[in-house]
């Protein structure tokens, strides 16, 4: 197979049908997603069957207990995706939104029209809904896709390819805005990612490695974050009863997700009064400490943290703490060592508050509430096709709306600049 | 000189800087403008003979008139900039505004904060007024700017440097808030757009060579616009004198511009009326038309177009004109050939003007009005840093807010994820 021709073939097809869904109407959408829902609801045992071969083969090749379960389609999980193409289809339809229409001196109205970005790449590993997901999002936001997932989820992606591609027909839309790439080739992901004439955007969703290598190479923009280094910054005006709270659930909520809590920063007048009882809570859900040299004089048991710890994405029950002398070091660590992921203050103080919101260079900055909450449906996005730590077009949790831009549009009667 | 180790330090400090012109107040950024305005006023010799400087090595290389002229500092450009910095100033502050708080079903609140890029790079041609202009936009909305100029504009830049440093100094801001590069030596250009830990995004002003260089080469984002090859569509339901004012003043009102039209598309049932008009208003502007073979048996005077007349951008008085089918062909002859930058209809049809609005894809798009309108003044933008033909970030005129991008804000009261 010529990887390269394959490609550029996939890229055009896209590009066309971008033309066409761009301007499809939000019924015409929304009949799609839904008829998709009903073609995976009366296909439940292809899907099943093409993911059994899927895990065997995973087996066979080794695959980590982790990953096979991320692998895994079980009758909960496709339930969960038939939901949540429902939910796409119910959520307002970004596309076409006028805003701003104002008169200018000159006579002519000018405002600005939300519309698709046209072609988005998606490279995703092993879980196969996403496929689903990723699909329904682009959709709705008017977007031709180009789905890339893990060659360990082919014959599970290849089968609800089949689902898309009949609900596309069902609403009278071409197969081409909804395309699963069919090779494992690793070269096609190469290929997507270099492709400018065809693909717009590139989403990557996986681990650390395959972001930081689809962003190296990518000659199209790239909307990621590379990982979720967040805090918790207890300040020396905090409710310790919140503070406890809200330290406890930002770590052990959930070990694996980016919006987990890694490091704790203490505020020192208060540290010898919180250290403790927090350390216990910890202890009782079997969580790590590695303290710095001030939080180990009040907690002997933690472990040393050394420098590489302040910067670590753990992803596992273990936490990083460190004693901070005021507000002042608590943001200059956050800003040196965080990702620029999300990172929360408990504090009573309104002036602390407001500096941390302002000054916390990161795309969620929360006042007494857990770093749990960052995500796009705990935000009313509806639905999330990633989350962004740049700065450039979105940052933080990205929904419909992150994947459409604004054009200018003007209004004029025979108006001429003079 | 060592221009690495020199780039990655004006980058180091340019980071540091970020921080404090990030949470400086309105007042401040705004004295600092007024102050700079009143530096460059009170050093109008110094600004003159450091001009006259590089006038005189610019005609010893034998630049041409036109680059000459655009390097220029007369006194009537030097209040130009005065009163550029003293409308800037009075623009509102884009930073720190927080839309759309509301509480969500957990209890928080989520909102979103809009926050300064960081550091912006700006990399331009010949034109000294440049330096405050970008340098005065970057600041209100709470940028560090790291400025490369022509070599050409050397002294010049450096005598604007130096009242733009003053002008931090009266705010209390230290001057590492705005740098202009102090070697002409051009490796600096290729080490500014490849340190993504210091510069957040690049702004390249200049011709179309230095841009596509720059946007070939850089490992950080580019806001910028290749070029402007603009369309008039004037449809069979047009005003034809609403069409023939139209299309005179988006050729001839200025030559040189990227918003200028460089063809115009005739719908056919109209072109034998309209055609011998415009043809003649054009001829009495000494506007050359090179025109398709259906253009010609109405306009036998036309030069043959070819086929890269439809995507050349002429700056020039020549005009490319095409006669069309109908709407669908204009559309897709502007989608296809066009640079999306700027393209207009004129029809009476609500229903053309409507699907005009929506499947042209370019970052303005006009009802019966010239594409001379498309800049940020005009606008209501209150400046322009640039043109923006990309989809994502920023799109068509880009002003203050597009240096700027969002952050979410979360309020709780010791909320936690459930």
């Amino acid at each position: 197979m010529d990887i390269n021709a394959y490609m550029r073939e996939v890229g055009s097809e896209a590009r066309s049908a971008s033309r066409l869904i761009a301007k499809a109407d939000t019924g015409v959408k929304n009949k799609a997603l839904i008829a998709t829902a009903e073609a995976i609801d009366a296909a439940r045992e292809e899907l099943m069957a093409a993911n059994a071969k899927d895990l065997e083969s995973g087996r066979a090749n080794g695959l980590d207990a982790a990953l096979l379960d991320r692998l895994e389609l079980t009758p909960a999980r496709i339930d969960a995706m038939i939901k949540g193409l429902h939910q796409v289809a119910a959520l307002p339809d970004p596309v076409g939104e006028i805003t701003g229409l104002n008169y200018r001196p000159s006579g002519i109205q000018v405002g600005k029209m939300r519309v698709p970005l046209g072609v988005v790449g998606i490279i995703y590993e092993s879980r196969p809904n996403v496929t689903v997901e990723a699909a329904s999002l682009c959709l709705k936001s008017g977007n031709a896709t180009i789905l890339r997932g893990g060659s360990e989820a082919i014959h599970s992606n290849q089968a609800i390819a089949a689902c898309i591609e009949n609900g596309l027909k069902t609403a009278g839309l071409p197969a081409s805005v909804v395309q699963v790439i069919k090779t494992t080739d690793r070269a096609a992901v190469g290929e997507l990612i270099t492709m400018p004439d065809y693909v717009d955007v590139i989403v990557p969703r996986g681990g650390k490695g395959l972001i930081e290598r689809i962003s190296r190479e990518a000659r199209v923009p790239v909307i990621k974050h590379l990982d979720g280094v967040c805090h918790v910054f207890i300040d020396r005006d905090a409710d310790l009863n919140k503070a406890l709270t809200i330290a406890v659930n930002s770590k052990t909520q959930r070990y694996g997700t980016c919006n987990t809590m890694e490091t704790l920063l203490v505020d020192a007048p208060v540290a010898a009064t919180i250290l403790p009882q927090l350390a216990q809570a910890y202890a009782e859900k079997g969580v790590e400490l590695r303290g710095c040299e001030r939080t180990r004089e009040i907690l002997p048991q933690a472990l040393s943290a050394v420098e590489a710890d302040w910067s670590e994405e753990y992803l596992a029950p273990i936490l990083a703490i460190k004693v901070v002398e005021n507000l002042d070091e608590a943001i200059a660590h956050i800003n040196h060592y965080g990702s620029h992921h999300t990172d929360a203050i408990v504090t009573e103080s309104y002036s602390k508050g407001r500096r941390f919101l302002t000054e916390v260079d990161s795309s969620s900055v929360m006042i007494n509430a857990s770093t749990r909450f960052a995500d796009g449906f705990e935000y009313g996005l509806g639905a999330e096709i990633g989350i962004s730590t740049d700065k450039i077009h979105a940052r933080g949790p990205v929904g419909l709306e992150g994947l459409t831009s604004q054009k200018y549009v003007v209004l004029g009667d025979g108006h001429i600049r003079q």
